[in-house]
């Protein structure tokens, strides 16, 4: 792994936010051997020849703008590169998978759209409600991703994506990451690798090699106290009903943790997937997804 | 006039809000011969003995409380007895009813309007979308208000409110306030106190005189930067289309300023409403309503 987008905030708010970017630079200056910051796909070329992991600041969540759009400038400065829609709930962008409905983009959420296409700042999907998602990818005028989901028509779990989203994500040249993720599985923490390179599969046979990608959703070394803090409404009100996670965690079988990447080359492979397309599955089309969202 | 709901919060947020407050309570030791705080119906009855303005802290958005619902506590503590669930657009509550559609209340904005039941905060439904409106008298389990609006199937406008909403309202023993305020009259700034009687007059026709009372909405010596304001997206971006607006601002013909209350009066005592009646709408439905969702 050469690059990660580092969730630097989900339930997060403006002040902390910078509390936590202030902090992430305090770590550039302290572990510079290991890390580095990712502005551009050159800094991730970089850290590759460096030995270094890049360090890409992404939110999952837009809340820590408030409702001033301005501070989106400001962030686009400090690195930030990748932005969350909305997380699981509305906030006052859009609405998010979890909500009880969902109105799709608000106005404030419209003109947000707008000024992240002007300062290059990839829009993510993942965790974004049906509406808001296809209202994100219809009104943005460059490619959108969806960092971490898989298809609905194949897992039927509201985390996952309709195949009308996954198909005009893909026809504007977007990319979704296929999430490796257990609960968003049938079989939950049973899951093993094969059924994850069925999923991988089941994208590229719906929008093709150039817009499937990986998103591990990796949550290694999590106690049981951050999930339920992840499903609190708005990360403040305690849920009355919170999905089983085994503690200490554990993810997929055979996909356990970046170590293991090396096993899903091999598993596209075996599936008699082109050289050329596995290595653009395990990270081209990332690359080809910044460079011409961040270069804007 | 004995008390007033002072709006103290529109496009403000948590720390703002605080300071706004802290700015009245300064002004209550500052001038104490004049007004005084309202926490209560009985600070109310004691204002007009006191020959002294009582001030309800009022606010027009619930968005000073961030994504934190235990925020509520703290402003109930601190007087604020009135609360919008939304101003013209969305916040994380619901939908304004400016906004490009509208989904009712989101899981937030339900467990907020519980809260605001157990406090005993007024909820006000004027700038409110169609459905979050429609959710919130559902959802509630005591009466709520529309401060200022009147009925849209009389003067078609989207800040008036459907039928549906204000017999719903008044089943459930509501108040609407109707409005004096000239944009949301089909004369617009033309329009004169007999055309607000006829507003008042629709009201009482269609719910009775239990639960219709006044919603000034007097924006008197307000410069027109004011409105321009009013009408940016959260407050922050600016409108492309902002309603005229005389400068400097005029209120109804008729009724221009609190002074103009006795002709509201007469009005109605002319048009054959009885003292009794005429006497709720002018300020006993207020009381009444106050006393039961405060007293909780």
């Amino acid at each position: 792994v050469t690059a990660v987008n580092a969730t630097i905030a989900i339930w997060d708010d403006y002040e902390s936010t910078l509390k936590t970017i202030t902090r992430y630079l305090k770590w550039f200056d302290e572990f510079e051997e290991l890390i580095r910051p990712v502005k551009t796909v050159d800094d991730i070329l970089s850290a590759k020849l460096e030995n270094r992991t890049g360090i890409i600041f992404g939110w999952q969540n837009a809340a820590p703008i408030g409702n001033d759009l301005s501070r989106l400038r400001l962030f686009h400065e400090l690195g930030v590169r990748i932005i969350q829609i909305t997380y699981n709930e509305r906030n006052l962008l859009g609405n998010g998978c979890y909500e009880r409905v969902d109105d799709g983009l608000s106005r404030f959420g419209l003109a947000a759209v707008k000024e992240m296409n002007r300062l290059g700042i990839l829009m993510d999907l993942s965790h974004v409600g049906d509406r808001t998602t296809m209202d994100t990818i219809e009104n943005s005028d460059g490619p959108v991703a969806i960092t971490h989901a898989n298809a609905r028509s194949q897992i039927d779990h509201p985390r996952n994506k309709t195949d009308e989203a996954i198909r005009l994500l893909a026809e504007r040249g977007g990319v979704i990451g296929a999430n490796a993720f257990p609960m968003f599985f049938e079989r939950g923490f049973d899951t093993d690798l094969e059924e994850y390179l069925d999923a991988i599969d089941y994208l590229v046979q719906m929008v093709g090699p150039d817009h499937v990608a990986i998103g591990t959703d990796f949550c290694m070394e999590q106690p049981r106290s951050f999930f339920e803090w992840l499903f609190m409404s708005q990360g403040k009100i305690p849920a009355t009903d919170i999905p089983y996670t085994p503690e200490p965690y554990q993810h997929l079988r055979g996909f356990a943790d970046p170590s293991d990447w090396v096993k899903v080359a091999e598993g596209l492979l075996n599936r008699n997937y082109s050289e050329s397309d596995t290595k653009k599955v395990l990270g081209e089309n990332w690359l080809s997804l910044f460079a011409q969202v961040w270069s804007k």
